[in-house]
């Protein structure tokens, strides 16, 4: 079996009301499992290729998901350092789960770092301030200062992210995130089960274009802030984060250490602002 | 900065509805990184300790999450295979977010397999088939037919998972996972800003009690129903799983191969059964 690329597959399920049950069609969010490979160069060396990590996805916009995966992790930081993105030809087929990203000569690379999936292992353990110190160690500043962002409309981003969304994926509960301009114009949006795959998938097409670091955007995710989506945005550079949902506790550290706008529970006519209050006007 | 144990912490933010902004006190989720380390001895060798993976958690019950972690990627099998489960000492006081697992004598372990993260890298490539034989190759057989389960009950579910929950995880957003019997009574349930973690801590609670397999109880997640969730389910043995929102593709082929009884949409009074409709009566 190899990677269907398809975003959606039917089932025959039974539908249970009450007492009454019928069998009918369901259409479910397809998920597969994404392999991303690095390839890089050493002087005097063949290229050399290792699996990184497997994320569980829904296909669509690989090269993206890839690319905004490789930008928040520290492994790149220009889309120069970025050869190729490839699907790895297999035995039989093109294979449409494996995707192989090409380092430029001389772009380092610590693999064993990143398959760790280790924040930090000082002497100290792990804890949240090692977490944070972890970000700035991947070469990220604090985010500068502006630009204003119109609090007015602020509450309404997520519903104008749903209308950017396809009809299944907001009865199929599929995540959305989108790259938004400051007047409030939905610039991308992309979808996934998983939430993180999707802010990977709308930073990745920004890093792609060289529209990075983002310092104009506000990106809009569909659920909660995770310390997990915070950090992404801000590698982005993206100075504004509006979620659904609320921000953790590690979210909102993470966020007012590197002067970023955090909103929740924008809903409802309204929102929370929890740090970064001095943007909104 | 030491883990703080606490699951809440309070903050000052700034609330905009309209036209109007206060200033008020909120209370978010605790979010902090928890590193798992795993420890083990060969015959003539000194024990060796190593870091095997970080999981951002709502701090509490981390031996449950830390068992039901190594249960569910086949680590350990049985109770009797885990010697202890202690918090690190480090330099200064104990450190609360780095356990360490200690396996019982002869217990072996496949660190880079685990640490690679990697469900498959056959030659044809990742794909849901090599997926769903990674589950088989932890050696997870399929489920026996049964135990009957009363359908008139699913829909009703989640609101009792609901009524087991904290007051905050119910207003801030926390994901449940419950373990009930097939009376519909809610044996246990814990919360995480990770549904993954949360299922981990349920399931690690029975795993400590020696209460795995569960070929008696239902599982209730709180959100969708994912590969991830769906193949702790199976690991652990639990025939029947009920999720508020929907599965993906992946999550049903998988529950299917393994003859586990998936539901999604428990609801409103309604249920919709993907696989497994034998149980239910």
């Amino acid at each position: 079996m190899r990677g269907s690329g398809a975003v959606t597959r039917a089932v025959r399920i039974t539908r249970r009301r009450g007492e009454r049950t019928t069998r009918s069609r369901d259409a479910l969010a397809v998920e597969e499992p994404l392999e991303i490979r690095v390839s890089w160069e050493e002087p005097g060396r063949a290229r050399t290729v290792e699996p990184l990590a497997v994320t569980m996805r829904t296909p669509g916009d690989d090269f993206e998901l890839v690319a905004g995966f490789l930008h928040a992790e520290g492994v790149l930081r220009s889309a120069a350092q970025l050869a190729a993105l490839t699907y790895c030809p297999g035995p039989e087929a093109q294979e449409y789960n494996v995707v192989e990203a090409r380092l430029a000569p001389g772009v380092g690379f610590d693999l064993e770092r990143l398959r760790r999936h280790v924040y930090a292992t000082s002497s100290c353990g792990v804890c949240g301030k090692a977490s944070l110190e972890a970000v700035e160690a991947r070469g990220c500043a604090a985010l500068p200062d502006g630009p204003p962002v119109a609090g007015a409309m602020l509450p309404g981003l997520p519903d104008r992210l749903l209308e950017g969304q396809s009809v299944f994926a907001r009865t199929g509960g599929l995540h959305a995130a989108g790259l938004f301009d400051r007047d409030g114009s939905l610039v991308v949006v992309r979808e996934d089960v998983g939430r993180h795959n999707a802010v990977d998938k709308v930073l990745g097409r920004a890093f792609l274009d060289g529209a990075l670091p983002a310092g104009e955007r506000l990106l809009v995710v569909s659920g909660r802030a995770s310390f997990e989506l915070v950090q992404k945005a801000v590698m982005a550079g993206v100075p504004t984060l509006v979620a659904v949902g609320a921000p953790s506790s590690l979210a909102v550290d993470l966020a007012r250490r590197f002067n970023q706008t955090l909103v929740g529970f924008a809903r409802d006519g309204g929102c929370n602002v929890y740090c970064g209050e001095a943007r909104i006007t």
